[in-house]
C-alpha cells in the first residue's frame, strides 16, 4: 500500500484540541472551528493557529456565542453577529461560481447567513434571496432568473418546507435542501421540515441535517467552485 | 338538565354491533359502516340494517375486504374497488355545493376516491382533478379555475406533501388537507405528509389522519352543503 | 396559460421581511404577522405596513412578547395579554355566522382566546365555552344549546382530548379540534392529544397543529361566514 | 433475614420451560400459560402440567394459534376462539366480586374477551358490556346502573380511547384502562389509545399494555375478590 | 333513560374555573385543585371554594410552586415541600385499608411523597418503604413482611423500573407501577421506566403516567378502601 | 411577470397519470416512471410515452416488480434485476464526468446499481466500488486513487454508516452519502444510517432518503455533468 | 507512520464480496458469515472460503434461512436450527474461561444459542442458564453458584428486561446484557427491553443491540479467553 | 436453598438514603454516589460514610454540581472539575491492566475523564488518547501501539460515531463504545451516536447509554483487572 497521506507538520496540538494541519492538502479546505461547548479563548486560539498554518486561507469559525463573537472581534476577525460566525483572512483565490441561497421565511435569516458566509470562505460567491415562501408563489417566481443562472441552488425552509419541491421542479441546478427548525406549533425541532426534503417529490434533492447552513454552504461551495473552474 | 336525546328506536342490536339509529338526528347523517376487522355477513347484515331504518338515505360502507365488496354487490349496493366502499340506497335530496378533490400523484388514487365517495353520500358533489403535483406547477395551474369556484378544497398528498401549502397561498375556501401514506423511501408510513400537513405555513389548513378520505369527505360534505343551501 | 396573478402592488419590502400584499385578493383575507422571532419594532412595522395597505380591514399580530404586545399598545393596537395577540384596525363589514370555541380546561385559555380572536379579525362572531370537560359530563351538556345552533364547532382539549369525541357524536356542524400541550404527566408536548384528535372514532372531525388556536379560528371563520353569507 | 419463599417443590422442569409451582403460595394465583412463540405440544404439557400440580385450580392458556386451540381441545379444556384462550381444570372456590368489562367498539371484542376469560379463571365474575362508545353517549348512559354496582370497571378502547376518561368522570369504583391496538387511519399500533389512557384527565386511572386485556383481567380479578370477600 | 346526575348545585363559577361539585356523589371524592399553570391566588381560591363545598372532607391541591405553597400556608392549609402539595380541612372518616408505597431510590422521593398524601386524602392509610432497589435484593427482602400484609402495593421506580416485576413476583396483592423520570443517561425523560412497567413479566401489574404519584394514589385508596371496609 | 413555462405540448394524458413532458425543458432531464404502486401495463405504457416524447433520452423506470421487468422487457427496455429498473431508449450525448459510487457491504448491492444506473440515464459515467466498509479499513484505502480522481463521490452504507465519514475526511470532492436499511439487530428500517449521515463529522456530507440510489443517481450526475463540461 | 496492516493476502475477491483475510492478524479472529440477504450458495462460499484460508480455526456463519441451513449441512458444517448457525471446521486451540449465559424466558432460546455458538467458535466454554426470570427469584437464586464463578456473565432477556439489573447487584463480573425482542403487548420490537438495559440502576453493565446474540457473544469469549489465559 | 448473602452489617441508613454496604462483598466493589438530584450535604454524608465503612478502597462520587465538588473539597477528596466527579480516600491495592480510553472531539472531554476517574478507582490505569476523530484517519493511526496493547479499549465518541467501527477493525480486545450527546444539528441528544453504537459493523462491540463515562469506566476496570491479575 502506497503511503496515503502527504508530507509536512500534520497536527498542531493546543492542549484542548489537535488540530488536523493536514485537510487542506486531503480535501482543498483548512479546517474549520465549531465554536459549540469551546470557551472564547479557545475559539480564539484554533483560529489563530489555523490561519498561522494557512496564511493565504480565509478560516472560519461557527456557532460562536457572544463572548466568542466579541473576542474574535478583537484579534480581526471579521463577525457576523446574525449567523454566529467569524472569519480570520482572507483567501488570495478569486472566488468560482455562484449559488443562489433561497430562503422560505424571515426567520430562516441565521441559517441562510451562516450557509452565505460559508460559500464565501470556501471559495464561491453566494446570492442571497429571502422570504420567497410558497404560500405567495409570485414572490418566487419573481427572482427566477436569478435561480435559473445559480450554478448550485441551496432552499432554506422550515415548517413544512414545500420549498426545496417547487424549487426541484424549476430547476435542473445541483439543489442542496436545508430545513430549518422554525415552525408555528409542534414540528419536533425541525424533525418536519427534515423529513418534508427527504421525501421532495422533485428528484435530485439532496440535504443536510436541521439548521445545518454550514454544511449546506461546504458543499455548494465544492460544487460550484469546481463548475465554475 | 333537558332530557339530551330524541325520542323514537334507539340502538338496532345486531349482536356483533350496536347500532345507533338516531344519529343522522343528532347530526344530521346516518352511521356508516367501517368494513376493517368485520366479515361479508357483517358488513352486509349493518348495512341493509342501516339502509331500512333510513330508507331516504345512501348509506356507506369503508375499507372493504374484495369479499367484502362481493357481498355488497349481491344485495344490490353500488361499489368502488379503488375506493373500496360500497353504497346502498340513494338520498332523496339533491346534492348541495361543490367539493374539489384535488390529488398530488397517481397512487394518491384510493384515497381521493374514497373522498369523493364520501362526498357524494353526506350530500354534496365532488370535483376530482388528480396528478397536480407541485414538482411541475403548470399542472396544478391549468385547474385553477376549477379549483377557485369550489365551495371546499380537499388536497391529497403524500412524500412532503407540499399541495395543500401550495393550494392554501392560491385560494380562500376551506381547505381540508390529507396526508397519504405514499413515499419513494423512508417516510413513516405517512408520518411525513402528516407532519407536513399540519405544518403547513399557510394560514386555516385543516387536516385529518393519513390517508383518511373518508374523513375527509365528510367534513368537506357537511361544509359545503351548509354553504351551498 | 393565463396570468395567474391580479394586477397591483404585490410585495411591501420592508427589509426584514417581504410583505404579501395580494394575498386579500387571492384568498380573502390579508396576511397575517406571525410575532415568533420578531422584535418587537418588527411586529409593529410589519402591522402598521399591512394597515395601510388594508385601511378597511383589522390586521392581527400573533404569539407575541410582552414588549411586542407593549409596542402594539403604543400604535393603539388592541391587546389581548392571554392569547398573546394584538390587532390593528377595524373592518367594515359585519361579521357574519357563529363560531362556538368550547374549551376543556381551564388550561387551554391561552388558545381559546388566541382562536375567538382569530375568528373575529377573519370576519365571523366567537361564543367562548369554557371549562366543559369529559370528566364531568353535566357541564357539557349544559351548553347544548349554544352548541347545536353554532354554524362551525372549535373543541380546545389537552391531555388525551376525548372533547372533540363526544362532541362530534352530538353535533353535525363542521367541528375542528385544536389539542393543546396541557398535560399531568408525560404526554409528549400535545402529540397525546394531537394523536387523539387525529383518531377521533366521530366522524368528520379535522384538526390543527398543537396549541394553533390561530389555524383553528382562520379555517373556522372562513367556513362560518360562507354558511352565514 | 427469615426464609423467604414456601417449601413444597418449588420448579417442574419440562425440558423447554422451568414452571414457577409456588408462585400460586407466593401470589395467591398459579402460573398461566402464554401461547406466542410455543408449539403446539408445548402449550399443552405446559397446560397440563400446571394442572397437575394444582388440580383445585383452572389453568389458564392465552394468545394461542389455530393448531394450539385444536391442540387444547383435544385434552379437554374450554376454548374460546375469539379471544384466542384455553382453560383446563375447574376452581373449587365460588367466584368473589364483580368486574364490569365495558367495551368501546365491536373491533374491541377479542381483547374484551380475554379479559373476561381472565377475569373468571382469576376468581371473579366478569359482566360484559359492548360497543358503547362514546360518539353515541346514550348507549353508555344507558348502562349505568350495571357500570355502577360493578366491584372495578375495565374500559377497553382503541383510537383515541375517550371511553376510560368518561367513565372516570362517572363512576368511583377501580377503573382499568385497556388501550386497543384498533383505529383507522394512522394510530401507531396502539400508541394514540396507550398515551390517552395515560393522560386521562378523570383521576385515578390506571392502564396496561395495549390489547393487553389479560393482564386487565389478573388485576381487575384481585381486586374484585378481595372486595368481594 | 333515567336522570343520570343528582340534584344540588353542579358547579362553582369562580370565573377562570367551573369547580365541579357533583364530583363526591357521582365519584366519592370532590375536586382536586391542579397547581400548575394556576397563580396562587388561584390555586388559594379553589381550594377555598371546594373546602367550603365539601366541609367535611380534606381537599388536596397538587404541583405547586413555591408561591403557591406560601400562599397555602397563609389560609392554614397543611403544607408538603417535597411532595409540592397542600391540604386543606380534615376528613371526618377513619381511614380504611393500608397502601405499600414502595420506592426504589432516593431521587424518587417527591414522586412517593406526592403518592402518600394522595392516599390519605382519598381515604386510606400510607405505608412508606424507601431506597429499596433491586441493585441491592436484601434491602427489599428485608422489608417483605410489611409489603406481604398491605392491601395495595405501589412500586415507585425511575431507570429500568425493575422494582414492579420483582415485587410483582413476590405478592399477590393489588399492584401499580409507577414510572419516574430519573435516570443516570437517555431515559428519554422516564420513557424508558414507562414502558418498563407496562411490560412488566409479571401479570396484573397496572400502571399510570411518568411521575404520576397522584393517580398511583387515588387507584390505591380506591381499592384499598374498598377491600378495608 | 414573464411567462414562466416554455411552449410545446405540456401534459401526456395516460388517464391513470398525467406526465410532465415540459420537465426537460425545465430541469434538463425528462420525467421517470416510478413503478411502485404502478401495474405492469401502466410502467410500461408511461414508459413508451415518455420514449416517445423524448426520442433522443435514454427513459428510466425504478422499483420495477417482477412482473414490470418482464413487460419491459418485451418492449426492449434493458432491464437490471438486482437494481429492480428498466431504461428504454438511448441518450445521442456522450456522457460526462465521473461518479465513484462506493459501497461498505455486499447487502448495500441493489441500493449501488439503482444509482450506478440512474447516473448513466442522467448523462455521467459511474464507477462502481463495493464492499469496503470501515471495519477493513485497507479495502477501502487501496481503492483511495479512483476515488480521488471521481469528480463526485456517492458513499452508500447502512448499519453506523461510518463510510461516509471516513471518506469526508480523505477527499474533498462533492460527497452524496445514501444510507441504507441493512444491520443486524434493531436499527429502524434505516434510521440509524440515516442519523449517522446527517450528523456525520466530515464537513460537507449531503444526504438522501434510505435506500434512495435513485435520488442520488440524479443529483451526482447533475454536478458530474457540469464539472465534466 | 509504519505499515499499519501486516503482510499476506489481504482479500478474497468472492464476485459478490470480498473476504477481508488479515482480520485475525488485526483483531485475533476470522470474519463470520453473515447471513441475512445472502444466498445458500454464497453462504457456502463464504464459508469455504474462510475455512480455507483459516484450516486450524472453526469458522461461523449466523441468521441464516432454512435453504442456507441445508447447504451448510452438505459440506459437513455443524448445524444448530434454533440458533440458525452453521460453524464449520473446529479450533485446535483448547477453550479458554467460562461464560455464563442466562435466560429469562422460554421465547429467548434462539438468541440464548446464538450466543452460546459465538462464545464456543471464539475460543471460550459457554455455561447456559435458561428461563431464570425475576418474577420467580427464587429460580435464579438457585443457580447462583454456578453465576458466581463465571469469567464474563451474559444476561438475555426481552419484555422489561431487569434480570440484568438484578444480576448486577449479585455479582461483580464483567456483566454482558441482549435485550431480546419479546414481550406481550406493545414493545416496540425490543426497545423497551434496550432501554431498559441501557438504563440500569446496576453499575457497569454493558449491552448491545436487540436480538444479538452473536455480537454479545464475540465480547464474552473475548473478554473470557484473555481473563482465562 | 442457602443463605443468599454473607454476614455483617447490611445496610447504613442515612434518613435520606439507605447504604449498600455489602455490595463489596457481592460484587467486589463499593457503592457509589451519584450526585444528581443530591444536596452538596447528602454527598458528602454519603461519601464520608461509605469511606467509613470501606477505609482501604477510594470512594467515588459523580455527575456533582459545582456546590458540591466544593463540599467534597472541604472533607479533603480530590476533585475533578470537567469530570465533575469526587474521590475519596486511597485504595490500598495496586492498580491491574490497563484501559485506553480514546475519545474522538475536543468536545467529548467530560465524558472522557469520567471514565478515566471511574477505571481509576476501580482498580485498573486508564491511558488517555483524545481527539482522533475519524475524519483525520492519520490522527488516530498515529497512537496505534497505544491503542494496540490496551487489555481493554473504551471509544468516546458523538456525532455519528463512526470511532468504535474503525476501532473494532483495528483491535481484538475488549472494545465498550460510549455514545456522547455531542453534535452540531438535530442529533436527538445522542440517540444518533447511540444507534450507532449499537449497529457498529464490527462484531464484539458493546455500548453504554449516551455520556456515561462512568458506566463504560465500571465495566472497563472490571474487565482489565481480571485480565491484568
Amino acid at each position: 500500500m502506497s503511503e496515503p497521506y502527504p508530507s509536512g507538520p500534520r497536527i498542531a496540538d493546543l492542549g484542548f484540541a489537535r488540530l488536523d494541519l493536514q485537510r487542506v492538502e486531503r480535501t482543498g479546505d483548512p479546517e474549520v472551528v465549531y465554536g459549540a461547548g469551546k470557551t472564547p479563548d479557545q475559539v480564539v486560539a484554533a483560529l489563530v493557529a489555523l490561519h498561522r498554518a494557512h496564511p493565504d486561507r480565509a478560516i472560519l469559525a461557527t456557532r460562536l456565542s457572544d463572548e466568542a463573537l466579541a473576542a474574535c472581534r478583537e484579534v480581526d476577525a471579521e463577525v457576523d453577529e446574525v449567523a454566529r460566525v467569524a472569519v480570520l483572512g482572507h483567501s488570495v483565490r478569486p472566488p468560482l461560481g455562484r449559488v443562489a441561497v433561497v430562503g422560505a421565511g424571515t426567520s430562516d435569516l441565521p441559517v441562510i447567513r451562516e450557509c452565505a458566509a460559508t460559500v464565501r470562505v470556501f471559495g464561491s460567491s453566494p446570492d442571497v434571496i429571502t422570504d420567497v415562501g410558497v404560500a405567495g408563489l409570485h414572490r418566487l417566481l419573481a427572482q427566477r432568473d436569478r435561480i435559473d443562472t445559480a450554478d448550485v441552488v441551496v432552499a432554506v425552509a422550515g415548517m413544512e418546507a414545500a420549498l426545496p419541491s417547487v424549487l426541484g421542479g424549476l430547476v435542473g441546478a445541483p439543489l442542496i435542501a436545508v430545513p430549518t427548525s422554525v415552525g408555528y406549533g409542534w414540528h419536533l425541532d425541525g424533525l418536519t421540515a427534515w423529513l418534508a426534503t427527504l421525501n421532495s417529490c422533485a428528484p435530485g434533492v439532496v440535504t443536510v441535517n436541521v439548521d445545518n447552513g454550514f454544511g449546506a454552504g461546504v458543499a455548494a461551495a465544492r460544487i460550484a467552485r469546481r463548475i465554475g473552474a
